[in-house]
């Protein structure tokens, strides 16, 4: 067993790493660079331009989070999109609610679902699934001309470098509300409080210049800097406490790893100096 | 300026760590190795035996936490004993508390004392506090031999290697009790459900043993691996979610950094796969 180590640096200031006994792929796509290698603290480790994406171990805290929140939020989702998340594990979450009638999933790197596909399978399994919709494509152009209404639309990007940096812009969400349905959610991956202030509160801002109702929740995992994530949530119509129907997670029953009823609810409580910087751009919350 | 690093390996399979400028304090004491390094990235930080303690950045995300959640569920806490907490912060956010008339502090280690008031004055001016009775001396013994009775004691203290040790066994936990007015509430530093789930779990059972309410509550903070920690809860008598008087609060008014109504009670609210493990040790909550 070889002592080897990959290790994600942080401005230069932070860095943090797991140490590897093997690269099971390594390749270089039009957009960015994909790896996988497999550890002894988190299994299978996807990596795109050497920040890490996904693992075996801790997967299902994020996918829980970025899904079933908005999902159970919405009180009858039918049609949803997720724009990234070429892994498979957040369209797999989203194909678990039996409302659910189709899954469109906007993947621009083929690279990233075919590395899954052959090395994540814990994710990959939903590309067989028979209500997922993959189109490999930009997600930035899908919603600019699609015609389709989504219940829920996520956004399941990396950070805004490479191929995500537009989906950090204004256009993207003002076409993002054109897609959702008159009762729609977006919720979107939201950087770290405490090592991307700048980017969460910009995220936030833009949302809230396009949607009537905006809030940030909180959730943990092992694989991002400081581990300690947010997801923007952004809706139309429904509040995701007011409207929250717990009888439907107790009655659903789908045995969760991370998404309970009250960690729903308990993500929205934001630290004191994360609502002082957000403030201005929660909308519709008693914050 | 020096390109150096100062990193904490865990298990040998993920490590993190900082980039320092400078090392302002290097010691050996009867207990452990104590450092001070100065960080673009945190400012000061604290390590004992080359783990991460206390930094200047992120400090108040683990004071507030440990502090106001049972000194907000403790209805009129007078009398406050905190087991280490040696670099202060703990004793400080203590003593903003006005029904505080006496905060008592054990500390084992001098050299931490010492070494803080020098270099991280942020939490170590609550040592001029005319409140604060400063005893260095091992709190393992303090609470088998004191006749005290204490509303609300904090347990600040190392992981369970070193002088710690002792202070996650069932006796120190008896004491405590002993040790507790009889509606006392005891917190303690709870160790991270991703990386010292074991731990975490024996930590909690010990206090299930001893109280008859007994809960766990998780932050984040930059400085522990992982970032995503907790802290265990028993009371004998206040439900730190029902007994919560959110008035108090906002009376207040403590401008605190991390603490606010909303996160004392979410924090309560734990993922699924800490509940499945931790619910044997769990009383008096629905959970």
């Amino acid at each position: 067993m070889s002592d080897t180590w990959i290790e994600e640096i942080h401005k230069n200031e932070m860095r943090f790493g797991f140490r590897y006994t093997e690269k099971l792929f390594s390749g270089q796509s039009e957009f960015q660079k994909v790896e996988v290698v497999d550890t002894p603290c988190l299994g299978r480790v996807l990596l795109n331009d050497g920040l890490f994406m996904v693992s075996d171990k801790d997967e299902f805290a994020y996918h829980d989070m970025i899904t079933h929140v908005p999902l159970y939020t919405h009180p009858n989702p039918k049609n949803v999109l997720v724009i990234g998340g070429g892994d498979g594990g957040t369209a797999r979450e989203v194909l678990r609610h039996k409302s659910v009638e189709k899954c469109t999933m906007v993947e621009i790197d083929a690279m990233v679902v075919d590395a899954c596909k052959e090395f994540i399978p814990i994710t990959a399994q939903v590309f067989s699934h028979p209500k997922l919709d993959l189109k490999i494509d930009d997600g930035v152009k899908f919603v600019a001309e699609t015609n389709e209404k989504f219940d829920v639309i996520i956004v399941d990007s990396t950070d805004p470098i490479g191929p995500a940096t537009p989906l950090f812009g204004i256009e993207f969400y003002q076409n993002v509300f054109k897609c959702l349905s008159d009762d729609g959610i977006v919720v979107s991956q939201g950087e770290s409080a405490f090592y991307e202030p700048d980017i969460q509160a910009s995220l936030l801002k833009i949302k809230s210049e396009v949607f009537p109702m905006t809030s940030l929740y909180n959730f943990a995992n092992m694989t991002y800097p400081g581990g300690f994530w947010s997801f923007t949530f952004a809706s139309k119509k429904y509040h995701p406490i007011k409207n929250f129907d717990t009888e439907r997670v107790k009655e659903d029953d789908l045995k969760f790893k991370y998404y309970n009823s009250s960690i729903h609810i308990g993500a929205f409580a934001l630290p004191q100096f994360m609502k002082d910087r957000l403030n201005p751009y929660i909308k519709g919350f008693e914050c």
